[in-house]
């Protein structure tokens, strides 16, 4: 086991005292376990359902705090693990029961237990030396949920208290505002509050529907990419978005991915499966004539549909879903080629997250478990050879980055670049595989200078990911405030009173005729509510008009970021408005 | 029955010679039925496997012409049924039989026999009065086909011989000449050789792969038309594939249209299923707020995949397929804006059909049948309501159109829009519906001016069709010479020797500089080669390159409908075509 760090423990000993807390307020209670986690500590309670609930949560607090005033000494004591169990036998304490013979089972001769004033529990500790270490102003009790005794759901739902807890208040403070924050840039909440997407029970959960200004977003990333790749001389098809068994299994999709396909459908006879990838479908295009060295490298990209199943529990948003469009690509090419192409991908990464505007990601090399033979094609010299080459050009490239064993595709390695989204989860957000086996299972060849038949290697990759978790991170990253060039609305007119919709309606036309996504504010609100109403929809530029500017023929800008502009004339807004969404701002 | 009519006596009688000429050549043969059919005859045979092959026609057609020759009279005789039936069942035709004893279940007394020289057989009629009343130069006989009898594949596979005939040789002649036609224009023959999309046995059946040449047409078809659609009002979305099956028995797509719906599968207790149509998920976006009078009308429109089941042996190129893309709307509006929505939408229609160049398309008028309870909804009242209505709105836009009983979407009134293939086959290409059903189903509500909860109506609608589909239409239209803006590729740099390579990769690169989708043709073979294959390949320019045009910094332009164009400046070139693309030309 790993040294406690200092942090830690302070945490643990927190735990240790949300039991004696809760222990003491509600004697009927039975404990669960209580660990330190990351920013805090939880504990675990067999308690009435309901009896603990948000509004204890600050009396919970008021006692531990209580406690910890009382400056309490943790009093380590060690027990005879059969009396230990005898003990918690006679007691009826059956969570404590099952502990204590799980340690047995591994071997332990004896427990031992922490005790602060009549509080006792089973514990392997470390603790504090007292309660009065413990800065009291540091520590928040913060959410209460619902936890299966042992992750287990068939055993009992126990009530989990969570708190977070650091060594200075300062610290506390500034989690509790980073987290109002993230709160705030939620994407599933911005999502509802600047309507670009929904969800529908009658749909399904992770199904989400893209309303008409999510849709815009989705829209503009989809032609950025695609030109943006046809520059880089790739090639675009459309696949189906489902095939026959068939395919997988001679891909092997089916030997080792099953768990993460959807069920298969018999159709007069044929047992068809939505795809969960992209790259059998793509060779089949390859696949459909002789190849020359020539042609290679062959780069076809497309936006591809994706089924694959998700715990539903693990789905949130438009970061975990039950369909995604990925901007998904495979490059076939010669095996001299693989170095160049790779590049040629992690420089079209870094050009794209540089245009998004994300500068806080990193890179993983994932790679392959040799133990793990469902996951993995069990070739081990390929295996051995495609990593080594990897990291030839990882290196080469001086690319920065971990290793992870375990994480790669069952055909081969893969550079993994990894956002970490608002609430601190880790995710990875584009990948970068070659591949050695696929062309092989698809029997994929073209003719060399010689006129020798040779088997070509594939790189899968992806450009911008897949779109609904790049605008899932989009809309955190900016708080919902896009760059003009992503903004559904760019620019809203409003009139200073009524008098001024006519004027305003030719502004919004004039706007419209040059592309530019432009709404009108006519309701009867007040000029000042108009104004905040467009701010809370994060809308670019608002446009004011009223006498002066109609006969100025020009608006009252106000700029987002800097506020009021001034007036300025129409063709000028234009052009303004254009060169930066030209400019990708 | 209706009177034949001279045409159809005369291929009826063809088809009694060609039974004749059979019977004689192979005298173990026992006959089937043998029709008249549109242009010509056919006639079926139980005879030994491989004895009639595409190689026998011939003798069997120089056969025939010996029996026209000898001018034989057509000799009718009537026998009573039950004569007839022991006279078959003595000599053991058993289709004879069959055919008898139905006619005696329908009630007849009597069975009626045609008679040309020694050869006699059951027939109704009419026939000619002989032979020499047949122009021997007007017929043919064209392809050998299997066919059960009486088309249950339970019965015996006979063999259909088929042929063409007509009054005169030269229709014959025109007849053939537009077959020949109509065979280098299909769709699927110049998909492979042009190499826009390719069919998979691992991938199935009707699910085509667009190839990067066909998606370049394909996405140049999306960007067309969502570009217009937005000028016009319409607002994106892009909705899920699939919802639970509990959405389509809100929608009543599962009791009306189940029997083309894709199975269902089960993910985690749920059942999901893949849309059929878009409606039910663009109306939960609708619902997903509170709507009020002033947002109306709102136009959804999407790209939507839709995936119906076809019979495997309807499936057809790109013209019947597995899954197709709808470039799909929902227009929601109160009632008394249906006229002007629906107006707006045949201008559309309109507007893609000039844009597409095509002028031979008509209106069908798609009503209900009030007979068929099990595909249309059961409101009677409606459906006669919103038919006088769309008939009205039809009147007043002068739209000529014919109507068709039993047509109908479940849940109201459709317009199609009609083509008619390269094969004289009519298909529906888009289609425009009132729906009066769905908005109850889902309870769609806005707010009227009053404050008052009102019911919108909704109109389904496609402007350019099913992409697959009008895809097909365009190939066989163009017969695969596209027009400029969607060719695959626009232009080929020719060098006329290897001398001029460098200089035509550099055309190649200005060219792809300005976003012309441009080719290098470098090849070692002779220019007149070269030329041949870029013709071929319907390219709309060849520029050709050589010691001349280099030094002129020019191309010689060669333009695939008008010939040689001579040396013209690369910038003037570009210019040219860059306008050719802005108007889609």
């Amino acid at each position: 086991m790993p040294q406690s760090s200092k942090i830690e423990i302070l945490r643990h000993s927190l735990s240790h005292l949300l039991a004696a807390a809760v222990l003491e307020m509600f004697s009927k209670s039975q404990l669960g376990v209580g660990p330190a986690i990351t920013d805090g500590f939880y504990h675990d309670f067999d308690i009435k359902n309901g009896e603990i609930n948000p509004e204890t949560l600050p009396r919970i607090e008021q006692k531990m705090k209580e406690l910890i005033k009382r400056n309490l000494l943790f009093k380590k004591t060690t027990q005879p693990i059969d009396k230990a169990l005898k003990e918690a036998k006679d007691k009826g304490l059956e969570y404590r029961v099952e502990l204590i013979e799980d340690l047995k089972k591994d071997g332990a001769k004896t427990v031992s237990f922490y005790q602060t004033g009549d509080f006792i529990n089973l514990c392997k500790g470390p603790h504090l030396k007292s309660t009065g270490e413990i800065n009291f102003k540091a520590f928040k009790l913060t959410k209460i949920a619902g936890a299966y005794w042992r992750g287990d759901e068939k055993n009992t739902m126990l009530t989990r208290i969570y708190g977070v807890a650091f060594a200075a208040e300062k610290e506390l403070k500034d989690y509790l505002k980073q987290q109002t924050e993230a709160e705030k840039r939620d994407h599933r909440k911005l999502g509802k509050e600047l309507d670009l997407f929904v969800f529908s029970d009658l749909v399904g959960k992770g199904l989400p529907l893209l309303t008409p200004k999510g849709a815009i977003i989705r829209q503009e990333l989809e032609r950025f990419i695609i030109d943006e790749e046809t520059k880089r001389g790739y090639l675009r098809t459309y696949t189906p978005d489902l095939a026959k068994v068939e395919l997988y299994k001679k891909s092997g999709h089916w030997q080792h991915y099953k768990d993460n396909m959807y069920p298969s459908m018999n159709i007069d006879g044929e047992d068809y499966v939505l795809r969960p990838m992209t790259c059998p479908h793509q060779f089949m295009i390859y696949a459909s004539r002789p190849r020359s060295y020539r042609e290679l490298p062959l780069r076809y990209a497309e936006i591809a549909k994706q089924y694959r199943k998700e715990q539903s529990g693990e789905l949130s948003g438009l970061i975990r879903v039950m369909a995604f469009s990925l901007a998904d690509a495979h490059i076939i090419c010669r095996p001299d080629q693989v170095e160049q192409e790779f590049k040629g991908v992690v420089e079209l990464v870094q050009y794209v997250m540089k245009t998004l505007g994300i500068d806080d990601y990193w890179y993983r090399f994932s790679k392959w478990n040799p133990e793990d033979k469902k996951k993995y094609v069990n070739k081990p010299k390929e295996w051995k050879e495609t990593q080594a080459q990897m990291k030839k050009i990882l290196d080469k490239l001086k690319v920065k980055y971990v290793e992870v064993e375990g994480e790669a595709a069952f055909y081969g390695p893969k550079l993994d670049i990894q956002l970490r989204n608002i609430n601190g989860k880790e995710d990875t957000a584009f990948t970068i595989q070659i591949d050695f086996d696929l062309p092989e299972k698809f029997d994929l060849t073209y003719v060399d200078e010689q006129g020798n038949k040779k088997r070509p290697m594939a790189i899968h990759r992806s450009s911008i990911g897949c779109l609904e978790r790049t605008m899932a991170f989009l809309i955190e990253h900016y708080a919902g405030a896009f760059p003009v060039w992503l903004s559904p609305v760019q620019a809203q007119v409003v009139p200073v009173s009524q008098k001024f919709n006519a004027y305003a309606k030719k502004v919004v036309q004039q706007l419209k005729d040059k592309n530019i996504r432009t709404e009108l504010n006519d309701s009867d609100e007040t000029l000042g509510k108009k104004i905040r109403q467009g701010e809370l929809q994060k809308i670019p530029y608002l446009l004011i008009v009223g006498e002066k500017e109609q006969k100025a023929k020009s608006v009252a800008v106000r700029d987002r970021k800097k506020g009021d502009l001034g007036p300025v004339k129409i063709d000028k807004f234009i052009e303004k408005i254009k060169e930066e969404v030209e400019r990708k701002q």
